[in-house]
C-alpha cells in the first residue's frame, strides 16, 4: 500500500528542511503487515486477539450515537514488531552488562524496556537478497551470507553509514497469507547466521530488520535452538531487530534507499513493541 | 523526551528532499505518553495489563543464551491512540452512510477499521489554549470555545491548511501521573464543544487531537453522556481523533507548527490504534 | 486421579443423609483434563493463556512474605466445560424462542447466560463405547449409532431416568497430550448423530458429555460444518452439553453410575463455562 | 440461590450412599459470587474481562444454525477463588520447604499449583460472627477475635474435626454489589488475625474461607500491608484459603453444619482457582 500526499502551497519557516520537503510531496510506503486473529506469529509468543467489546447498537446514546470498541490480546513481538534490549540476556546478562535477574524483578524490566527504544528516524537501506541470487524468495532454512549481503548492498548503489536502518528482504512476506509456510517450524526459515549478522553489525546500523518471523537462519526443527544472532545484535552491540517486516512492495518498486521511519509504542517494561515502519521518499518536483 | 540526531554527511539523491533534511538533522519531541499498568485511560475500555510470559533464566538455550517475553492485554483506545471511523455510528450508520450491523457483523469491521487508516505525515498545528487563557491548565469540563481556539492559532502565526492535523492542548497532560484527575468522571474534563469542534472541522484537517481523555468536552457525570463532538467529526466530517497526546513538552518549546508523523498499526476490523505520534522539526544548521 | 477421604467419626444430624454418606467415605473421580498453555482446544476459541505476573520476590513485604499470582486469557469453551443455551441459536433464536439479537445486545447474554447453568448434583451414567465395539478407542469421525448407545447403556445395568447426566466415552481422552491429534480438524472426530442424540435426548436427561472437543461427530474437514446435534440439545431440547471430559480413568474403573457434581462458573452473560466435573462413589464399609 | 432436586424413586446399587443421598433429595445452596465485569476484586489481579468473541448471526451455517462465544481474562484469585500454597512465599520458601525461585523457574510452578488442590468434599461449618456480635456486618478493619470464633463455633453445636472446611461469615457479602465498599483499600477489611487463624489451623481443617476479599484482617490503607494470617496458613500450615465466598443465604438459613464440595479448576502452574462451591444438605424425607 502506498500513500501519497502533497501539498500544493508552504508557508512554513524558510529554513524548515522538513516541513517543506513534506510540503512538496512525500511518498509513505508501509513496512507493516496487517495483524489479524490466526495470521502467522511466533509459537512462542501469546496467539493475537481482537475481539469486539461493545459493538454499535450495545448502548444507543440519547441523542441516537453509538461506540463500538474492542479487547486485544497480543504480545511485544507479534505481528511487524521491534525487539528491545530487554528481549534477550546472555549468561544472565543484558546489552551493557546488565544483571537481567535484577532488571526484570517487579515483573516490567527496570533497564532496557520498549520504552527505552527511542523513535528512529534514520536513512533506511534495502537488501534485496533474492534479486541478487535470482530467486522469488529465499528457501527454508537458507543461510544468507556475507557475499549475498555485500551483493545487494552494491545494487543500494551506497554505502552504509553509522546510524542507518538496515533491511534485509528474503521474500518471505509473499507467505504471510500462510502461517503454517511462513512461520515454518519444522524446516526452518532463512536469515543471516553469525558472519552476515557480524558484517552488517560493524557498520553500527540503529536497527536491523527483515522480512522473517526472526531475523535469524532458524534451522529445520530442534528441540531448543539458539539464537546466536538475537545475542549478537541485543546484547553484544546494542542494535535493535526489527522482524515480521512487509518488504514485497518496497522491493518492487527498487527502493533500496529511502528514509525509515519506526515509532515504538512507550510500554514500560517490555520486551518489544509492535509497530508500522514506514519508508519515506520525496515525490519528483512537479516542475 | 526529545531524541536529535544528525549526520554529518549525506550521500544521498540530490532530488530527496526528505533524506536531505533528516540527513541535516532533525528534533523529534515525543507526543506519546507511556504505557503502563494503572496509567489513566477510560473506564468504557479494557484495563491494560502488561505481564512478562517468559523471564530470563525460565529457558537457558545450550549456549548460555535466554529470552523474556509478555502479554499484554488491550484496546484500541487505551494510552495514546487514534480513532478509526468505524469507532462512532450515528443513527446505525458510520461515516459514508456504511451500515453499522453490517460493517459489523462477524466480530471486526468490514469497512472502517483501524486498517483503513493511513499513516500519516502532515502539517502540525499545536493550539495552546492554557496560553492563551493565561492559566496553567483548563479547568473539569471546560468548554474550549471558538473565540479560544482562534485566539491559540494566532499563536501559530499560520493558517489552518487542509490535510493538516490541529492539536489541542488543555494541560492535562499534568494530570497524567494521577489517574483519578486525568479520568475525572465526576467533575468533567475539558474539550471543545460543537461550536469549537465545527470551526476546526471546516478548515478539513485529517486529524484532530488532544491531550485529554476525549477529544470533546466532557461534562460532570451524566447517566449516558452523549458525544456530539466525535459525531460530528467521525460520521459527518470523516476527521480522525487523537486523544491522550503528551503536549507539555512541545508546548513548553513553543513548537507550534511541525511536522506531525502516526503510523496506526494495521489492526484489521478494529475501531482505533494505540500509536505513538510524533513532531519533527529541522535543527538549526550548524553553520 | 483419584481423591479418596474417609471420616471415622460422624457426628452429624441423625437425618442428613448427604453428610452421613460423605463421612463414612467417598471416592472422588477426576473427570476434568488439566488446563495449560499448548493443550488441545477448538480453534473458534481464544487460546489458553496462563502467565505469571507476579512471581515472588517481585515484591518482598517487611515481614520477609511475598506472593505471586497470573493472568489468564481464556473461553467459555475452553478444558472442559458446560455449554450454557445461549451458545446456539437456530434461524435467529434461542432455545424457548428467545431472539438471540436482542438476548445479546450489550454483549453478555441477558437469557441464558453461564450464570443461568444451575450446579449439578445427579446420577451419572457412563456409555463406555469402545467396551462396546471392542475397540480402545473410536475412529476419527466415526457416527455413534443409537445401537452403540443402547449396548452401552446395557453395560451400566440400569435404566437412564429423566435428570440424569449421560457421559459418552469415546476413548479420545488418550489422545488429549497431542492437540493435533484429539482436535483433528482434517479427519474429524467421533460422536453421536442426529439419530443418537434425539435417543439420548428423548431420557430427559440433565446434561449430556462426551470426552472429544466437541460432543457431535465431526466430518472430515468442511468450510462451514453444520452442528445438528448442537441444535438439538441447547436449542430445541434445553439439555446442557459437556465436553473435553476426562473419562479414561472412570471407564478403567469400570463405574458406570455414579453421582455426577459439575458447578459452573457464574459467569453473567457468557455462552459456557470451565468446570472441573466430578464423579463420586461411596467407599465401601470397613465392616 | 437455592437449587433443589429430588427423584421419587431409586434404582441405585443397595451400598451407595452417596448415590442414594442424592436420589433422596439434596438442597444446594450456592457460595458462589457472580463473575461480571465491573464486579469487586483485589486491585493485585487482573482486571475480570468477559467480552463475545463471535455474536449470533456473525457466522450462519449453511442449516440456519449460529453459535456465539466469549474471550474472559481473569487470575486466579478474581471472584469466588481458592488459593493454591504456590500463592504465598516466606523467605524464599513455599509450604513444605519447596524453594520458591525454582518452583516458579519457567513460568509456572512446578509445586503447589492449583492443579494440586484435591477436589474438596468434606464437612463444612459456618462461622457467623455478626450473629454472636449482634450486628448485620463486621466493621471495616475488625479483627475476629478467638473469642469470636468459639462463640460462633457453638452456634454451630458441633466441635471443629480434622478435614472440615471452616467458613467465616462477616456480613460483607452485602457489600458485593459496591465495588469500593467491599474492596476498601481505604480504610481496610474485616478478618481474622493471627490469634484467631491459629485457634482455627490447629483444628487441623481441610480449608478456610470467608465472604472478603482477603481471609485476613487488612488494616487502613499502608504502603505495602503484610499478610501474615496467608503466611501461616498457606505456608506453615498448608490450608488452602478461600475468598469471595457468598455466605448470605446460608446464614439467612442458619445452615452452619452442611456438606461442602469445591472443585477447583485444574490449572497448571497457577497459585490458585476461580471456583463455586457449594454447600448441601439433604431434603427432609417426604413420610
Amino acid at each position: 500500500m502506498t500513500h501519497s500526499m502533497k501539498h500544493p502551497s508552504a508557508v512554513l519557516p524558510h529554513e524548515d528542511a522538513i516541513a517543506a520537503a513534506t510540503a512538496a510531496g512525500v511518498e509513505i510506503i508501509d513496512l507493516g503487515q496487517p495483524l489479524y486473529v490466526g495470521m502467522p506469529q511466533s509459537s512462542m509468543h501469546p496467539k493475537f486477539q481482537m475481539t469486539l467489546q461493545r459493538r454499535h447498537g450495545d448502548l444507543v446514546r440519547p441523542d441516537g450515537g453509538s461506540g463500538a470498541n474492542e479487547l486485544i490480546v497480543t504480545g511485544g513481538h507479534v505481528g511487524t514488531h521491534i525487539d528491545a534490549f530487554a528481549h534477550i540476556s546472555f549468561e544472565g546478562h543484558l546489552h551493557g552488562g546488565v544483571d537481567a535477574c535484577e532488571a526484570q524483578k517487579g515483573g516490567k524490566f527496570k533497564h532496557h524496556g520498549a520504552e527505552t527504544i527511542d523513535p528512529i528516524l534514520a536513512r533506511g537501506l534495502l537488501l534485496d537478497i533474492p534479486a541478487v541470487r535470482g530467486v522469488s524468495r529465499l528457501p527454508t532454512a537458507y543461510e544468507i551470507t556475507k557475499a549475498d549481503l555485500e551483493a545487494a548492498m552494491k545494487l543500494t548503489g551506497t554505502e552504509p553509514r553509522k546510524g542507518d536502518v538496515i533491511l534485509i528482504r528474503t521474500g518471505w512476506g509473499q507467505l504471510y497469507g500462510d502461517p503454517v509456510a511462513f512461520e515454518n517450524l519444522k524446516d526452518g526459515t532463512p536469515g543471516p547466521g553469525v558472519p552476515g549478522a557480524t558484517w552488517l553489525a560493524d557498520f553500527e546500523p540503529r536497527a536491523l530488520g527483515s522480512d522473517t518471523i526472526a531475523f535469524e537462519r532458524i534451522p529445520p526443527i530442534e528441540a531448543v535452538p539458539t539464537l546466536p544472532v538475537h545475542t549478537l545484535l541485543l546484547v553484544e552491540r546494542g542494535i535493535h531487530i526489527i522482524e515480521i517486516l512487509a518488504l514485497e512492495e518496497i522491493a518492487e518498486k527498487a527502493v533500496r534507499v529511502f528514509t525509515f521511519v519506526l515509532s515504538p509504542l512507550r510500554i514500560v517494561g517490555a520486551t518489544g513493541s509492535p509497530a508500522r515502519p514506514l519508508a519515506l521518499r520525496s515525490l519528483p518536483s512537479a516542475d
